[in-house]
């Protein structure tokens, strides 16, 4: 069963309507701008990343947004407890990990952090190669690869952890090892925005909390949601400090009539 | 006595006169937001935030914020430090305990901060619930009451600490446990973006620098100036993107005669 | 030999052709809007500052961004290592002296890394002054000199470390201890954007990475860069809000004729 545009735009409306709390233990620099998106989607964000408060806090959140950015030995062992909690919990929670392959700590850290049964892994095709021990990374935070290119490490990861594994790139794949989504939609300028992929990790987070069922549609759908933001955003900007804030209005505007204008699903 | 338009507009001329150093030991998510809101009204902003450097920098500060978001253990220390030094050094300070309550870290370290005399409590109803011990705390960040249920305890708090006590909704209420003081002013869209809250902390503490005759109306002044800034920018945003450009930009070119046509006090 | 606008063009160009990947280890009030900044010019930022990844990142990186705002230990740690990392591997790789002077932690570091053989040093009056020994810091962030105040100082610290010494001001001086360049360009809202000025830091280390030879010219070719897109971004702004976002949008687009219209080079 494909993914149709009422299906995102119920998902969106379910988002909303239930305003999920997401905890999120993210990097420094992407912090701000995924707060804002998550406000902008209709979610609630709460940066919750130290050891003593990090678990109980993701027992009672509706999701949980681990992204290994910028990992001070503080978050890290922030990040452990509430990937734990959240798996003891039955609490969402999904990984974006960054920059994996050539930084040993963080790539450490996400393998380990994957025994803890994310919902969802969300990365470029660098960093999904790296997880399933495919590649070598990229150089930093860029994808060196299309997301074809990251399918089959992609469909091993889903298959592997049971999870959904959402890759980025023109065309966004996402997976949960059996059936493929491909969302077309995005605009350039949202890889001149630091953390415009950080943030997408947080709204899928939201997305899994606000509809439990058919977790593969939920991550594409908040692919497709933010993906059609950043096309919205693209249209009326003058560069990327315009499109950014753009992208938080388009987010917070985006409605039914412009999801089905728009989506680009296959 | 009652503040006036007039009394605002003065204690914001006040700021830009005397251009006030804030300290800022605050959260990672908002230290962007909230150093930009200072420079926009007229202070200037110096996250000087390790155990080593904030107590000789806050002794010589115009006045020094303490926001417990993102309480990483160096950050608590430095704001130990800070807040010692403040009191000691007879410099005003400001505490926003922000999600005091569930957390649990935070939460006794507000308690232990309170003990070195802060000049103002900024916080949502659950907080200042939870400081006065009258409430469980709220789901987060956000606000689960309305300014008037937490009157009672803002009073209790302001009286215990001889300090000012600002309670932010929809009415923000600013007591010294004798007389109250009601802003009406305000726009919803401040609630969708990260740190709207955490800004008017780092600005309450400039107001309080720049005047020290009657904190009352230091706090009361910077909340009508935040709040009727939040209205201009409201006016001409597109969403919570825009608004928060707006917010600086508005903040920055606030003048008498819009605090005049705008104020809403009671 | 004097810089012409051609010369900042061409530079500006090699930036965008060659994607410097610019590794930062800089303040957390400034890291997304310095990695914002260096999208917009056309590098690629890396915010790679634990002390466990920082050194081997810091070999194969482009250049490297030392900025030495909200110090934390673990930053600290890392930034030791990337600039040891970065001397042994010739990387070039720029020191910002966040507010040194009165604050201790920072200044000690400040004149340790100077040993490990920096290519540029980018600070305001005061701070240039603190690291030629001949002053006393300023307040806090803010530059309270004239970087003409600043001028021997800088060709100082420019001989004894046989590297390029930029000094911020109404006129920027940029020189190498023999000759000296002064931009004229810029903005008095510059001032009010908080990371303004770190920002133009990590803009010097890519444009020292695109462009190996002279220096001199790479480091002046950033300032123009920046301080000319800072006069587009106020051409249209309507506060400093308004201006940080026109200012990345400035930089991406900014094209060659712009710069032989407004530089203001002596």
């Amino acid at each position: 069963m494909t993914m149709t545009s009422s299906n995102v735009a119920e998902r969106l409306a379910a988002v909303r309507a239930s305003v999920p709390l997401v905890q999120c233990l993210t990097n420094s620099v992407a912090m701000n701008f995924t707060a804002n998106a998550l406000l902008a989607a209709g979610a609630v964000p709460a940066m919750v990343d130290i050891p003593d408060e990090a678990g109980s806090f993701a027992q009672s959140a509706s999701a949980v947004l681990v992204n290994l950015g910028t990992p001070y030995a503080e978050r890290r062992s922030a990040m452990r407890v509430a990937a734990l909690a959240a798996q003891r919990a039955n609490v969402p929670w999904v990984i974006d990990p960054v920059a994996v392959g050539a930084l040993p700590v963080r790539t450490a850290l996400a393998i380990e952090l994957l025994a803890h049964g994310p919902a969802a892994i969300r990365g470029n095709p660098s960093e999904i190669l790296v997880l399933a021990g495919a590649g070598q990374g990229g150089r930093g935070v860029d994808a060196t690869d299309s997301a074809e290119d990251a399918l089959d490490a992609a469909h091993l990861l889903a298959t592997r952890h049971h999870c959904v594994v959402a890759v980025s790139g023109p065309t966004d794949i996402i997976t949960d090892g059996t059936a493929d989504i491909r969302i077309g939609n995005g605009d350039k300028l949202l890889t001149l925005v630091t953390g415009g992929g950080c943030a997408l990790g947080a709204l899928i987070a939201a997305f899994l909390a606000a509809g439990r069922s058919n977790p593969l549609h939920a991550v594409a759908a908040a692919t497709a949601t933010y993906t059609i933001a950043a096309e919205v955003a693209a249209a009326s900007a003058s560069g990327p400090g315009s499109f950014a804030v753009n992208l938080l209005d388009a987010l917070h505007g985006l409605d039914a009539a412009t999801i089905d204008a728009r989506l680009v699903v296959a």
